[in-house]
């Protein structure tokens, strides 16, 4: 595929591009005094709002809020295109709270827009209410949580996307960010992608109020650094008094008209601006006024409001993205014969194609679609794939706001490098973001590259995301299952690969679902069981033939799916042969597997003994049939646990072993 | 303390900033037609030795070298200072492959500097050869591991400024830097911070070489926006044909007399230069030449050469930071009183100053030190208190760039933004980086900001960190003890703070090793024992009483130390209350406080039967009592689930309940 860029865009939007914005901004339409008035005073009702819910709760963010009142009471009164009484309507504009903290404007808009009463603003931080500390979509005018900042902009990148190259609707998508949060890289990879993908529909505020938590930011009012910075990474600059309305109203009309690229606000404004007590002033952030300032601020600012602002209505519902959900059970995903050898990672390629016969399912990847084999996806469905190079956060970040406009997004990278975003997926739990990552190139089992590129973390990192599905397919068969049970599958759902070709086990008649478990040898004599997923079944599987030669009889369980768990095929197992367990993984010892299937049964009566084959060192450059060896988790070294096991010798506990750096001292094997 | 700024800097230096560089151009001195030959020749002996050793490998990167190979000749042979007899002197350069893959270029620059033979220059890659596909400290010639990319140019900076500001010695930081990763927001928080504190000894130089993995990278050989952007975050850009060796060493000398600012080298290249065959051309990343390809390379780019180059010696070695560790045990710490209230993050803030007595203590926020109290240590060490504003990224690299300068770095932020810089953490580990890191306003005791300031995956990612150290201490007394353990605690030191102030439980002369654990409450009767950590310690004390007036004896155990864990201590209690354990944590049910208990008894003959108390449900706003108590980590839930396990009946796994999201439903309890 050809990758997307302003040049294509415009020849697209058969428009040429404005690229001085001095040039349009005469253009936008004079306001009259009236009008003038009138969007003063809904900026002074949003503040005075703002304190009294935060004065009301004893905490939260009122001088963050005063700060940008200006600009929302302009942007809510006369720009944003929002349907309040259905948030569902495909063609209202996105307004993204990047500045999470403040909220209190946030809510206090949402009473001014008639959404909210006055009574349930006053809710705000309490326990129960929807008006939580940082917004959430617990409120149905709220696409994604934010609070962390540096995120709700790189979010809007991806809901911008969708709009433009999918959903193809005018609405336009508003982020609005704090200075502080200008510091993030995040941030910057936002507005990069967002100009490379010309984005013109997005438009992003910066409230530079000059003050962050503790002090000064590091660029205080020092507006041409931000303009600078916007311009040379993509977008049309524009620099006002974030106080004056009129300045306002002129940069948002002409955000609105831009072409072929975003729009960068940059407003100066005053933390505190209204109350002349705090206003400018250090020592004020994440403070509600006690209720003695908050009575004089409220008179200072002309006392309390009701009013209600009508905002413009989008365009009836066309035919664009309805968001109802295709059913991946009916692809036809693609068939491998059993023992022959292909890499999950490609399966994962294939079955993403058949996959793209949905027309919701997207996809984007980190620079490396050739190994994670999402290129397959872009060659079959180029107009659906996004190259989001190699910037994992924007990558995650644009799945997340793929996933606001109802697309499935299948996000794809090295498993190591989803480290990256992990902020990013944290929160997109809270946010009930649904979104696919699926991360190759997992474990020592890499080989050659050495320990960078190796995820050893990404269980335990992964499961311990709320609401998360971990699955870790260890043939192409599953691994093709599986990546169509992502499709289906709500919240946060991680699929590991592997990069080496291992025999296809199962036939394509075989099921998989989300929260099972695969029984590969068995009998009512069992001794113990091995338990492994992705490479090391494949090595437990050689394990139980080695001690089926000495006669002992060892079950074999395929734990594909990590989390959710199938905890009774382990309780079973369990019961089968008194307990004797032998976890393998190519992982680090906390948090993976083992511990999924500890935790699983650790409430039981008797939970099982386990012996925990895991990678205790760091692990260096080899081939890895030689770094499985080093790292206690080969064939021989699962045989040996079970023997163990079986004698019932002491066990050393795989995760208190502390390790050491890399070298020629041998390794620590768990379960020796 | 006053914000550093290249304003500052400049007073300090005495000296006057130059700001554009094309006014100092001229100055370098003019190169001999001898020297050029010469340089040229070296440029070749990299590449061909690139080749010769990946394709000994059978895999690698040659073509990512050979674009940077003139660069490196010439910085080698005429700009690097640097002892290969003694690379801990501390006048000695620092030079970084952020472009990780160029192992083949690093490598073969050893050998041209003598460092390595030809020898093992060819076991590039095999197991056991400390010649890793990407570059560790492994190699006395390596500062840190790279491979992650947008990493190496990050931590460059925490080396410059420990040059600049600590070392105040005159060595160079140089970084090489592919231009994928120029995609990353981490870069450009590298450079912003690198000119804001005005890091004239630093040179970022940006090999564009047009190619990524899967082909063009976004901009290409647009170099003018690599320039823009370059300037635009505060460094001296300079454009160069990076084959050109006469540029090149123009350039480099420049770069070395810069003042007030860093340099950023931009210098285009062609990936796979001096092979006609692979010249410019898609389809070569990552891969060596096959034996027959890589003759002809070697044959076109003129033969196997030897040359060893002299490079230019430090001074000798100095009266600066001689990294011999002081003793932190001797550092007389805060004491507090049994009874009183002190939160955890407070006494960490004490402690720190306390530690600052020590030289080489030294301490970086991401913009959050009042509320992690490090402001204390930047008001008592102004001078070695490094601000990093909201920038987790850089954070975290500035204190593994410190760690290289053999400081003892103290990062923090809240818990929860710590994933923010999650794959730094992973690589820092591969580079064996001493750090230590604090997170405060950890779990839904935080109360009312709600979820996205909670960290409740912390532990897990942590734990499952390579030779990872997880502390949480419950109170002062103990938070301030393992403040000072961590600066004499190796490898990544994670430390959980909480946000209240909760009752002093110790008395100033305990001792809180590392490893250890506290019993509370004990006797020979206990029939049940309840583990927590931090805030839960304290529910789990408020249990105990309940249990107690019920005539249940509770054991009580502080497990401060979450890795290593104290398995005696958790073995003993096992013994005595005949395996019945309630573990109660402020986290989410996976891989934390839970799975830390059951990994280091899962292989004893009778593991423990856990009742695992952890956040189900996605936490909303509140009070920290309501929020505990909705989340099932209470003192009532911890005597429940003690009652349950004594009544011996059937216990639900926390982790594997499947969590919903967050509303009027009854959340799960864990234990119940």
């Amino acid at each position: 595929m050809r990758d997307r860029g302003p040049q294509r865009t415009e020849q697209q939007t058969g428009r040429t591009g404005v690229d001085d914005p001095a040039t349009i901004l005469p253009q936008a339409p004079e306001l009259t005094a009236q009008e003038i008035g009138f969007l003063r005073e809904v900026g002074q009702q949003l503040r005075v709002d703002s304190v009294r819910c935060s004065t009301a709760a004893g905490s939260g963010h009122p001088t963050s809020s005063m700060s940008a009142a200006d600009i929302i009471a302009v942007l809510l009164a006369r720009h944003l295109v929002y349907d309040w009484s259905r948030p569902d309507n495909p063609n209202n504009d996105h307004l993204i709270y990047s500045k999470g903290h403040a909220s209190p404007l946030c809510y206090s808009m949402f009473k001014a827009a008639g959404a909210i009463t006055d009574e349930e603003l006053l809710t705000f931080r309490r326990f129960g209410s929807r008006l939580q500390g940082h917004p959430t979509p617990a409120i149905p005018w709220v696409d994604v949580a934010t609070g962390s900042l540096g995120q709700g902009l790189p979010i809007s990148v991806g809901v911008a996307l969708a709009g433009k190259y999918l959903d193809k609707l005018p609405f336009h998508v508003w982020a609005l960010c704090g200075d502080s949060e200008l510091a993030e890289g995040s941030i910057w990879e936002a507005i990069d992608k967002a100009g490379y993908y010309g984005l013109s529909n997005l438009t992003a505020i910066f409230d530079v109020n000059r003050l962050g938590q503790r002090g000064e930011t590091e660029y205080g009012w020092n507006l041409e650094v931000y303009r600078q910075r916007a311009e040379a990474f993509g977008a049309h600059p524009v620099v006002i008094d974030g106080h004056d309305v009129e300045e306002i109203d002129a940069a948002l009309w002409n955000a609105r008209q831009a072409v072929g690229k975003p729009t960068v606000i940059i407003a100066r404004t005053i933390k505190g601006k209204g109350f002349s007590e705090i206003e400018n002033k250090d020592g004020w952030h994440g403070r509600a006024l006690p209720p003695d300032m908050a009575e004089r601020a409220i008179a200072e600012m002309g006392g309390v409001r009701h009013i209600t602002v009508q905002t413009r209505k989008p365009p009836p519902v066309g035919a664009g993205h309805t968001g109802a959900p295709s059913q991946a059970a009916r692809v036809t995903l693609p068939t491998y014969e059993v023992g022959t050898k292909v890499a999950t990672r490609k399966a994962y390629g294939d079955a993403l194609v058949a996959l793209g016969g949905l027309p919701d399912v997207v996809a984007m990847d980190g620079e490396v679609s050739n190994s994670t084999h999402a290129d397959e996806f872009a060659r079959a469905y180029p107009d659906r794939f996004f190259e989001m190079f190699i910037a994992e956060q924007i990558l995650v970040s644009v799945a997340v706001g793929m996933s606001v406009r109802r697309y499935r997004p299948f996000a794809s990278t090295f498993a190591a490098f989803f480290t990256r975003a992990y902020d990013f997926i944290r929160m997109a739990a809270i946010s009930e973001a649904n979104i696919r990552l699926t991360g190759s190139h997992a474990g020592v089992e890499i080989g050659q590259d050495g320990p960078s590129q190796m995820a050893l973390e990404d269980l335990a990192a992964m499961r311990a995301i709320h609401g998360s599905t971990v699955l870790y397919p260890s043939d192409a068969t599953s691994a093709a299952k599986l990546t169509a049970a992502m499709a289906d599958t709500e919240g946060i759902v991680f699929m590991r690969t592997t990069r080496g070709a291992y025999p296809v086990l199962y036939s394509p008649d075989e099921e998989f679902p989300v929260g099972g478990a695969k029984v590969l040898r068995s009998s009512d004599r069992d001794q113990v069981a091995l338990i492994g997923a992705g490479v090391t079944l494949h090595n437990c599987l050689a394990a139980a033939d080695q001690l089926a030669r000495e006669g002992v009889s060892a079950r074999v369980i395929d734990l594909y799916s990590v989390k959710p768990v199938d905890e009774g095929v382990l309780r079973e197992a369990s019961a089968v042969t008194g307990g004797r367990f032998v976890v393998a993984e190519d992982h680090y010892p906390q948090g993976g597997l083992g511990a999924a299937v500890m935790e699983a049964l650790a409430g039981d009566a008797s939970p099982p003994r386990v012996a925990h084959c895991a990678v205790q060192d760091l692990p260096t450059s080899g081939k890895p049939e030689e770094l499985m060896e080093a790292a206690g988790i080969s064939a021989g070294h699962i045989a040996e646990a079970a023997r163990t096991l079986l004698n019932g010798a002491r066990l050393e506990p795989a995760a208190s072993a502390r390790s050491r750096s890399q070298g020629g001292a041998p390794p620590d094997r768990g379960g020796n």
